[in-house]
């Protein structure tokens, strides 16, 4: 079902981490020994971190704890615990203690600190969280710790994924060579709840907490920010990265070093999140959606988002149908200030509309060449200023009704 | 495939108030005779007047030219002329033209100023406005002008919805009595592109447009503003009332008297809104969500309007799933401040959820039983405050995706 899903590459090892996965049978027992559902990364020197979780305001206890981790003292982290099949989460006040139970399981198994270990649950949501079987496989995950493993947690933190998803760069920063190696899950929600957008990137860069917090924010902003399914956001979301570059003894960055190291990060996680579009739930095309010529980015970023989240546009694209009309009042409802007289709209090259309404030479035809095929662009010139942004989205279609309102498990 | 679509008895004659239709063949010249597109309301006396009107900041030219109109007199509107069957929206420097030529025809044929008469466009978008097919057409309705054709009109201004929608309410004010009428229409969003919500009211009450253009909003933001099929707004949206009271002689009402008019303003207003709803595209349940234990009645109308708008929520009401977890997600995702664990959700008289989590006791099953009925209530309490709001909203079927994705004309 994915649309174009990249042949990928292997991940690369980042020095100073391993990586290690278990089946335990999270979402039911008879799974055990059949999927893995449990990751643990660990790294071997303390790491400088960031994370940036759901703005929605029914958090999971594990977001709020890796918060609060994180704020207590973000530059000694050494270990992520993730677990698919069980979002621990709408349980009410065991949730908190199952939480916690995770993380100390991840920490005594890493052999560190509760206080150093983030943790992230995906999965079903409202059903008790089964921490025995947690606590009873982690020796599994310890057993296959390893620098080369991070395919497998890609696979590991899979829920209706339909491919795993991983991304890895390599910098020249002076003589010295520093990795990055991302993984991510997600596809939409899914019954009986929310599937959770989780990502984890690690890297021997040395970033410190300071300079990773504010740029973890931007990151996320032109990446994770930027994509829609459904345009519903999880109670677990959860983006984390993890940077032992200060522990393993490297000098600090330079400024224009850090902004080479923030490029990087960036296009690590806007390939994290373009995978998840394509593998969103019932999604057959896979739509980039430009901004120009806004007055800010915040402003053009929110006119793509209102794009790709509205419904008439995206059963538009499930249609093939180069409805520019849906466009331009999508465009409307975004609640920005705009001059419709100004607005011009392109799909791929076919120039459909300006001054804010259909050019008189646009042959219908050729719009809806371009909305048939499986991968377009979007252009929008708003004409109020030399802001951009861009979002990718999928369409609304049968699949997607039938993945929401029919699946139960 | 409306939810049941009640069964109404005809509108009341409105005092004041000639009401005549045409077939002008709008959106295409062979539906000439076939169906009527043409609307035209004649006040026998000036009327004090007020509207509301789409906030997508892509506003049709009948729009921005009723908002001066009213702008520049509303004590004297005698006229709403309004066509089904293209919008003339998207079509560049000609739109106002054509809206300017809507307005002037109408005008004539009323016997009234330009200055006195109000337009409503509602069909296809991005497609040239066949003007000397409505001026040819313009006799018919003047032809046809009778105090009671009020459920004519309700038909002229139909595109895709189902049944035809009006509402007629009666008031006692001391020894007088006072009509009010209104028709409506409206069920989602359809290609080539926007249908619109328009609504008009009619009333011989003696209410002053002082009074009425505050009173209306209020109304709109309670009936019109907490509905929704798909979330997007049109670019035509308008809710028009006239009052011929002060025309007719009446004297001006006591404030209780006037706050008698705006609940029933609101009545029929909220039975028009519903109307919409159960007539929406590809709706096949009716879902009313009472937002109770606000801090204030617009976040209350704020989180309701999130859960109705949730793709993931209204996949579930189709899917009969009492997937109580995305409603809980929705209202997170409201941007309103809330505090989780003070939240009960109900789904009629089945207590799901209280203190942000499922209930100990809820049992699946019962659940299941409410969502699986055509229609029913969810309510939620976010335990902060007094304040609540209502809202109704429709489900998200196969048959939505079908209308908009397939469908063309």
């Amino acid at each position: 079902m994915a649309v174009n899903p990249p042949v990928l590459n292997p991940p690369l090892p980042v020095p100073g981490f391993r990586v290690g996965t278990a089946s335990c049978g999270v979402k039911s027992p008879e799974l055990k020994g059949k999927r893995q559902d449990l990751t643990l990364i660990v790294a071997d020197v303390p790491c400088h971190a960031a994370g940036v979780f759901t703005q929605n305001r029914f958090r999971a206890a594990c977001v709020r704890m890796a918060e609060q981790v994180l704020a207590d003292d973000a530059e000694h982290i050494r270990a992520i615990v993730a677990n698919a099949g069980n979002a621990n989460a709408g349980t009410g006040a065991m949730e908190r203690v199952w939480s916690q139970g995770l993380i100390e399981a991840g920490a005594a198994a890493a052999g560190v600190a509760p206080s150093q270990t983030l943790s992230a649950s995906t999965g079903v949501i409202g059903t008790p969280f089964p921490i025995e079987r947690v606590q009873a496989g982690m020796h599994q995950a310890v057993d296959s710790l390893a620098p080369d493993n991070w395919q497998a947690a890609a696979n590991a933190i899979r829920t209706t994924d339909t491919f795993a998803k991983w991304s890895s760069r390599r910098i020249e920063i002076g003589s010295a060579h520093y990795t990055l190696t991302g993984i991510a899950k997600g596809s939409g929600m899914i019954h009986p709840n929310m599937a959770t957008m989780l990502a984890f990137v690690a890297t021997d860069a040395p970033l410190t907490a300071a300079e990773l917090k504010p740029m973890l924010r931007r990151v996320a902003d032109r990446s994770f920010n930027c994509i829609s399914v459904d345009g519903d956001t999880s109670t677990n979301d959860t983006l984390l990265v993890l940077a032992a570059g200060i522990g393993l003894g490297h000098p600090p960055l330079a400024d224009a070093d850090t902004t080479m190291f923030e490029q990087a990060l960036g296009e690590l996680c806007g390939e994290l999140a373009q995978m998840i579009v394509r593998d969103g739930e019932g999604v057959s095309k896979f739509v980039t959606i430009d901004i120009n010529g806004a007055r800010s980015e915040t402003e053009a970023r929110t006119i793509g988002r209102a794009i790709a989240v509205s419904p008439l546009v995206k059963t538009a694209f499930a249609g093939s149908d180069a409805n520019w009309g849906r466009i331009l009042s999508a465009i409307g409802n975004a609640g920005v200030p705009i001059e419709p007289e100004r607005i011009a709209l392109w799909a791929d090259d076919v120039h459909i509309c300006d001054k804010g309404g259909v050019r008189p030479d646009y042959r219908d035809a050729d719009g809806m060449a371009v909305f048939a095929k499986p991968e377009f662009t979007l252009r929008i010139d708003l004409g109020l200023g030399a802001a951009s942004a861009r979002v990718w989205t999928g369409d609304l279609t049968h699949d997607y009704i039938s993945i929401n309102a029919e699946y139960r498990t």
